[in-house]
């Protein structure tokens, strides 16, 4: 259970780490909007494993292949269902932890839950699961783009302790890709990398925070209550591997001011109301209220390390393990697009709540 | 929309801020429950305003009546509607406010969104609508405690700056009510409720951090991908007013530690697989590993204050905005059973899922 | 659980036979439109015990009260909460029923669920949860006449084998109320009432047949695969206490038919396209067509009767049950509005779907 | 949107009938069962073409592909992906058809719903996608036999007018497989073999009634209000194409007898508490109660036909079609495997509900 995400536009990925493939089936796709295999995978490309010595060298081809829902070019109103096949399955790589719990890994709970798991290369715990939101978010995003206006960019705020300087103006896509840490701070990026090799020399791992940024979305998506906008966005993203804090707006350090001085002015500017600042994070009550919308989430250090490490077996023994193989010291490049890809399916789910499906768009 | 929360175990809250009353209707409560009145009363009257100087002084009597599913004492396993008539309704006392959007309220959202609103007290956007939250998480808590023995205990953690000692025990319930601030550090208490008074006094008001922590939770809770336990109790709390952060384990400042230093290593303790430490909080590929869960969350400062503000009406018009009347200087001590509350629903929403409606529980 | 229907327009029924009340939460109701209890209470009037002799005679008064989502007389599109208070009861009337299961009512089966019961008045069995598929169903039935012009009418077609003709033109309201068996053919009318009076007067009683019908809706309304707007429409009826057959367009009689005999033919008509004939029942791949849908729903005879029965106890002691008091000897004339209300909820539902919660309609 | 059905089982199944494939997701299997992929073809194999004269003679050979969920031999408690390959694609067959409505088809409706459609063999209207649904319920079938000795059996009750004589003891499988028409009744078949050849050879098509009997299935599945077992049965067949009605228990036909005589009386026998007669058709107020289930569901006859047909195109021209190419005279027989498979997967759903997730069953 628990594998499907969003009400209206719904996705339901599936898929082990070394099992015959991983994907993912898109419900709720507004119909008649272009699209190709091409607009997926430009985005699992970004997701994807050996783009730079900073990340894992993996070799993952990762191409995604149409099942359903796409003819002529065109998006159908039907289940959009997309699957990747895996390419890299190595049988044996992974025998020695068979019955091993790697420590901060999710061996030991899933075994627990369930009392059977693929040992393989983590399973279904295994971040390649996310290559499923990432195809479906692309989608969502694809839809908000052009039906929409809405864009949203994400990008690495910090790598351990090096804090890249703030961004005034909305970054470009462009500008992120440029940086192989995905941090347009040209700067802080080379810094980044720096304490990346460096950890992955000593063989180690370093954790980070991704920040995002909407821009274009209209006021009003949202709902009151329990599906506040900003409530969805943090559920999305603390439900990504390795995601152990989540921030909107002025988050923990507005705690530190006084409401005088973080309260929003609300002033009248190219004719319509606006806020003065942004400390709200485009969000108030639960619901967008036209201003940039933007969060930030903390990545923990990648639990696989090639450094030595204590722990028990599924027998209760008391054992060590290590890494083998290729394995990213830093997750945060890479996860970058998929941080967009599942802020993405929220936004846009919340966007057919009010309009509908079949004719909130101009497809 | 957007007024339920949980699968299993569902509550879905109503009611507006100065209408007839506010309330909740809980599904899928476990049958032969023993569950009175006084069992939920307990838990509003703690977050009921008037407690002390530091919260708002409204006189709000808040009783509870349950209007089904309770019979003879026990429940029956149908839904326990519980309805909280609204005392205090004034009306004319927002006049004032009835076409201005006061800053970082969600006056201008909502009407941006629905075309329509209840002026008065904030009407559906008023924090009052936790007082179903906290009916229903009340049951909750109760079959997790009796059922299951699972405790959740939530206290503040930090009020602005002012930040509590870190506390190695679990804290009791007696400690935290035995501070007005609920906080179980005596001394960060006392500078809190200064800290509090003065922002009161100046017409202002102060955020602050709550800290919620979960013992004998069983592991294997939790659905590995999109419901993971940390991703859903970050949603249950981010859906709070005045939420902006949310962190479970070591959060952001786990972002500052290399994976070495991160990792939690696993060791046979008391017979059974255990973390040496618990930067997880509890939770590992989302699911409840057997340790202790722990989460903050961050609260901004009530928007509601006395100094007065720049904003625009409904005209397009400047205008000034002043709260008159009695406002909470700020919301976390009151905040504390609500968190709870809402924690208390999604770890017996999962718990559900796993052990099934009728038979997890030995009522 | 299974207290709740629909998805963006959503109703949650609460409350037992003979506890404080019964009523139901709205989620989903489009903003501003006008609303009272007066639009509400008509319906329940309609669903009211003690309307005629032919059914039963219990004097219930049945007032609505608007809990919250209604604010100057129109709706916020915040939950709208109704609750209905019981006034009949009478502590003591169900000693005898106590440990007895009634044949063919859910004592026995709520037993085993369940493990407890209210065993006054049949509890939350009791056909009086169906005051809150009633109001709900109002909001539902008033946003679609309102909004989109569409009507939906229900009447009996058949009380035991009493069966009224063929009724060519859309029948109105008024001809349905005008019978007291609400069957708008006056000859078989009277001989339903000859039928029901007959069964009643042995301490007996009868079944019997809805039709609905539904003009004014729109093509296109229907999911294709599992959420098929005669799906929908099927569970709505079938969730209906007695309720055990359902019919959509030709529906078994259909089956004796040749293709060519039963296929619709197209044609151009009113300068759009149309069926010739409508065995379809006004949808086709589960997505309405525009044409009128209808459907046929069976209610076996009440279970309660004052003849005597075997039965036994929940001891497992075999005894003899025989109803005191009131109860309708034919649940038919009563159900009719009850019918209207769930097709209401399905309706408007699939509508939001694809044309949104906040601005699908001119409200 | 609506490609989803069941809430702890649930399968969503996706593909057009001429796209790349089409399959389904399982979400919610419960873990450490034994499953293959041949389990799971020997049922696609019951719902292929081309298993007799009296079926579609197309040759599609439909081998199912586990992508996920499955290791060792084993369900994992993850996501089980199934994919068929289409294999049939034959571009242009249906080009005539690209404008055209077809009478009784999806055509016209989904045209006014997407505003685009595969014209392609139906394309996801087409009765292919019930494969992703045979392959679902599989599963859920395989769950319920070897964990909880729950047997499902489907059979064809008639064939346009042509019924089978009453059916005493619950059928065997292979007395269903032994008729090419899946009628138990060896004289019945032999007469039903010659109705649907008669209707074949004449280009015509017939419809017919399914009868589905459950055994061994425990009181207490079902939850009281909307989720009743015998509506989601409802609706699970009524979701299937050319489905036009359902009967529970004694259905229209119960509407016939008076109360007294349609009652099941209890009694004691085998040492528990037993219907002496089954008119409720094993469910009593919306639950199980220990007694055989058993549904009859209506068939319309096939839309597609040889006849000449009048419709209309998409520009309003009113036309004549004809199907060419190979099409069931008769959905009956192949229909079977089908609403066993939907039946099992809301059994099994319900199951879960009351008895968790990943506990339930002796794995």
């Amino acid at each position: 259970m628990g594998n499907s995400f969003g009400e209206l536009f719904r996705i339901t990925t599936f898929g082990e780490s070394h099992g015959a493939g991983v994907g993912v089936v898109v419900d709720g796709c507004p119909p008649r909007m272009p699209l190709s295999e091409g607009d997926v995978q430009v985005e699992l490309d970004r997701r994807r494993p050996g783009q730079s010595d900073v990340v894992t060298p993996r070799a993952e081809g990762d191409r995604v292949e149409f099942l359903s829902g796409v003819y002529g070019g065109r998006t159908l109103g039907t289940p959009i269902a997309m699957l990747v096949r895996n390419g890299d399955q190595r049988p044996g790589a992974y025998e020695e932890l068979r019955d091993k719990f790697r420590p901060s890994h999710a061996d030991f709970s899933y075994q627990e839950k369930f009392g059977v798991r693929d040992p393989n290369g983590g399973g279904r715990a295994s971040a390649r699961e996310t290559l499923g939101r990432v195809a479906g978010g692309a989608v969502a995003a694809r839809v908000l783009r052009l039906g929409a206006g809405v864009e949203i960019c994400a990008y690495v705020e910090s790598v351990q302790d090096v804090v890249a300087g703030e961004l005034e103006a909305f970054p470009s896509r462009e500008s992120v890709e440029a940086s192989v840490v995905r941090c347009p701070d040209a700067v802080a990026s080379a810094r980044m990398v720096a304490r990346i090799r460096e950890a992955r020399d000593c063989g180690d791992s370093v954790g980070g925070v991704v920040r995002c940024r909407v821009r274009g979305l209209r006021a009003g998506l949202g709902e009151p209550v329990f599906d506040r906008l900003g409530a969805d966005l943090g559920k999305a993203v603390l439900s990504l591997p390795a995601a152990k804090g989540f921030e909107i707006g002025s988050g923990f350090a507005g705690t530190l001011l006084r409401g005088s001085a973080h309260n929003d002015a609300f002033e009248m500017r190219e004719g319509r109301v606006r806020t003065v600042s942004n400390r709200s994070g485009g969000v108030q009550g639960g619901i967008s209220n036209g201003e940039e919308v933007f969060f930030r989430v903390a990545f923990k250090p990648v639990a696989t390390i090639a450094l030595p490490q204590r722990t028990v077996d599924a027998h209760g023994r008391e054992v060590v393990v290590a890494a083998r193989g290729r394995h990213d010291p830093c997750v945060v490049p890479r996860v970058v697009p998929v941080v967009e890809a599942v802020a993405a399916v929220v936004l846009l789910d919340h966007w057919l709540r009010d309009w509908g499906q079949n004719h909130a768009f101009g497809f």
